[in-house]
């Protein structure tokens, strides 16, 4: 089954700029915790020795200097495991943001200016199923998934997500549960991905 | 419920002159894939703003110079969560390692000369449950987990174990599987976290 996230972060930088450095020397969580954006995407299409090639990622990052932006990434061969050069990767498509139009700069990655709510709108509107992780949801491994739509999970930073947002997806987005702790982004991939494994679809 | 992981990696270095160097510059996939052990030990201890208290972490080192090397860390408040000084609190523990004796060099943290069998084969005595994550094992979900006693789960690095330890492990060790397909340790450390959560055992 086609599955896709939607990481939130509000403070996650939106200029190359902050990515840039020498060699090692760019400090990841002080890019707006660009770190937990990394680790999200890697949790999301790498396997041990496999990439998946049915995950489709949206990086939402409202932090300065020009908020929004919309990263999308789906499979690609090239698609880095290591977290320093997927820095580079998001860096690089940082930089090729063009206004006005949806960049396709590297084979698989995509940039444009969106809003967070447009994004989910434009989702819902391809007939996709919109998923919240919370707490005081459905239990995943009771929710029927319709086979013939593709999932989309929302997630958060370390900050979660803002309640004004959470607020707007009210009418668009299922709330579903993974259990009684809060995960790390990249961990709740992991179950998330995992329970779709486990179903087989 | 108390939980603890055991952590294999035939390569990670056994040293921690090869954990040092300027700031940022060490690569810690060169260092016998460390980096592997790392994200391992920090997706076992922490959730969202949360350390867990009820781990303990096993990290059996075979790599050179000095192998084996057992390393043992149970909770303490000042377990750092960034990857930088994870590598850093590693490298000061291997370079307090005493021939002899086991090192109790940091708050929580243990290191000795044990192989992995004498290690799982101390476990067991100590009245622990011994689980080996395959993919033919049984379901972990439906696996009677024994309240009174303690789970641990053995895991290898990306090379994953190698055969003749498995072989070794056969009469200590319960086959448990986590699903289809085949993830990181990291992730798997996620997978089986929750599983437990959701338990509240």
């Amino acid at each position: 089954m086609t599955r896709e996230f939607v990481y939130f972060s509000s403070k996650a930088t939106t200029s190359g700029g902050a990515l840039s450095g020498n060699k090692g020397s760019v400090d990841l969580m002080k890019a707006g915790r660009m770190d937990i954006a990394i680790h999200s995407l890697i949790s999301a299409f790498f396997l041990s020795h496999d990439i998946r090639k049915d995950v489709r990622m949206h990086l939402v990052f409202y932090g300065m200097p020009d908020p929004p932006k919309h990263i999308e990434i789906e499979y690609h061969k090239d698609l880095p495991l290591n977290k320093r050069d997927v820095a580079n990767l998001l860096r690089k498509i940082l930089y090729k943001y063009k206004p006005g139009v949806k960049n396709n700069p590297i084979p698989g990655c995509f940039i444009e200016k969106k809003s967070f709510l447009d994004i989910l709108n434009e989702l819902v509107k391809e007939g996709k199923e919109i998923y919240i992780l919370d707490k005081n949801g459905e239990d995943i491994r009771e929710t029927d998934f319709n086979e013939s739509s593709t999932p989309v999970f929302i997630l958060g930073d370390h900050e979660g997500l803002p309640k004004k947002e959470i607020k707007r997806l009210k009418d668009i987005a299922n709330k579903v549960s993974i259990g009684p702790k809060m995960y790390f982004a990249s961990q709740t991939i992991a179950i998330v991905n995992n329970e779709l494994d486990r179903r087989g679809i």
